[in-house]
């Protein structure tokens, strides 16, 4: 792709054809006149280039071959320098920028391509589909990542890798908490790390919610501090609530988008809040919630989060750190809430 | 993009065709007969259509448009709805996989894409170029992203963004060091985020050793616990390996591709091991070497460097360190270089 300060579409069209011509490619024009010209090449092989020559100045030139074979790769640079040179030689080395991007490898076993939060591409070093099934609420797939190591995807989103060590010291309060002896309640938290982390740290008794058993990572479901229930965190919230069970640390590791399997709650907001208000209602006075916000740059989300936290039923205070989880090659937000000191 | 089990590529076509005429596109249809067919269609306004399919399953829809406005977007998912409907329709329902990639925008002032060292296409969040300038030895860009601030982009490679404190804290041995008092040579780290620390640890004196003077950072070049020199590193260490002067630490931040002025070192790795060999010459015999490696992905470039190790005029050891530098999108290998004890 090359940008040029003097643009001529024919002049740039009459240079490049050749070009293609000599890789016996057959070529189809279209003139738009006022838009320039699209040329297409194609290949006895199947393989063809689209040659897109804008009037401003923009030429950009797309390749597109199946099974893209080192050979496949050597040619196409090959084509790619004699593109750049004959541009180069036509307006004089007067171009403005060349950029090559990296091949985009579509349709194959394996996807490398996991969209961030904030919607921006990115390709993941992924060489290996390790599981990939369907659970009655979300796709499951966790994929190797040569440097992340496994990867857990869920319904598409990037959740957690084992590269990742930082999300779960992040939702577990960043190394300040003494969980020694404590009542922890974990909702969600599938993958099992904050379990395996907070059990190491001595606590009295761990509770973990998940509602999701399709990953088998977890051995076993009881040990001596913790216990593992399959089942939605709702009901069960409103269980302990109605029984007066109150817990030290509250920590909400749902997916960024809570999945629920009650129909009552359409709006995901009130499903949130709905959460956070049982949360409250199980918390200690002196307790803390902790739980991942999301993206950085979703400032609007974010700022609703924030928005639905003066709207609990108690009212409570919070404070945010922002975190580099790995995996997620974003900025990451982690809220810590607490119920805010009323004096006697 | 949508791949499915049975496909009748005519079928295909068909089924889809409907679409793209609706919107008032010329179509032109290439049928390899063995590999398939290739649709393009064209629109008035210069946007374009390319309908790639393949005989074993694949089809794959590229949309071009000039000026990708929100209108653009909610038009191009519209017709992506429909491809995928009429497609879900067609093979009632049995599609092994739909996926959309997020739209690439090339050609803009704004260049958003900036490949990992592994060679991974990675999509940036800029919003603003504050810098992009031609020093005598490489391109020198500072690019504004929402999340990481600003990213120094030398020659192509993200170099170093505001965000990164971890590569700073990596290379200068991760805070188990104690620059109290301590002689200091930094060789590079041309955007001075060492030195600013270092400074900070009060040490003897830092003398700082860079090249490029194009990014004016620095608001002092000589403090009065350092001094910063716009030289070739290479001269100045054998000034200083003649002189006998010595260090407690050498911290070698040169760009991953060293950039050498004189022309007597035309192999990277002999430039390399040139700069090893010096600044082991003016390091004392428990002083500490740090350095970046590269992208943990390229093990074959590691243990190239490692090889380069055992090869210096005077025995060393070395350990390393994997950190995650937010604004990479990769991990990163650090390494800690000291003269082996050799026994009285």
């Amino acid at each position: 792709m090359a940008a040029s300060r003097f643009a001529d579409c024919n002049a740039v069209l009459k240079a490049l054809q050749p070009i293609f011509q000599e890789q016996g490619m057959t070529e189809t024009v279209h003139n738009w006149e006022d838009h320039g010209y699209l040329a297409t090449y194609i290949k006895k092989n199947g393989s063809f280039a689209n040659l897109r020559i804008y009037p401003h100045g923009l030429v950009l030139l797309d390749l597109q071959s199946y099974n893209d074979h080192a050979k496949g790769r050597e040619e196409t640079d090959q084509l790619l320098n004699k593109v750049e040179e004959r541009m180069k030689e036509l307006f004089h080395g007067n171009i403005k920028k060349v950029k090559r991007l990296p091949a985009i490898l579509r349709g194959g076993t394996i996807d490398r391509y996991w969209p961030t939060a904030d919607g921006r591409l990115v390709e993941y070093d992924i060489d290996e589909v390790v599981y990939d099934e369907d659970s009655p609420y979300q796709n499951i797939k966790i994929l190797h990542s040569k440097q992340f190591g496994n990867i857990l995807i869920l319904s598409g989103d990037v959740n957690l890798a084992e590269s990742d060590l930082a999300y779960t010291r992040a939702i577990m309060g960043s190394g300040k908490e003494d969980y020694t002896g404590k009542e922890v309640l974990i909702l969600g938290g599938g993958d099992g790390g904050i379990l395996y982390e907070i059990v190491k740290l001595k606590p009295k008794m761990v509770t973990m919610v998940e509602i999701s058993f399709e990953n088998d990572i977890l051995d076993n479901l009881k040990g001596e501090c913790y216990q593992v229930l399959i089942e939605d965190c709702i009901p069960v919230l409103k269980r302990y609530a109605k029984e007066g069970r109150m817990f030290d640390y509250v920590i909400n590791d749902l997916t960024a988008v809570p999945i629920s399997t009650s129909p009552e709650e359409d709006s995901t907001w009130e499903f949130l809040r709905l959460i956070l208000d049982l949360s409250m209602k199980v918390l200690k006075q002196d307790g803390k919630y902790f739980t991942q916000g999301n993206c950085i740059n979703l400032t609007d989300a974010l700022t609703q989060y924030e928005e639905q936290l003066s709207r609990l039923y108690c009212p409570v205070e919070f404070s945010k750190e922002i975190v580099c989880v790995p995996s997620y090659m974003e900025l990451w937000v982690f809220y810590t809430i607490w119920k805010k000191h009323v004096e006697a």
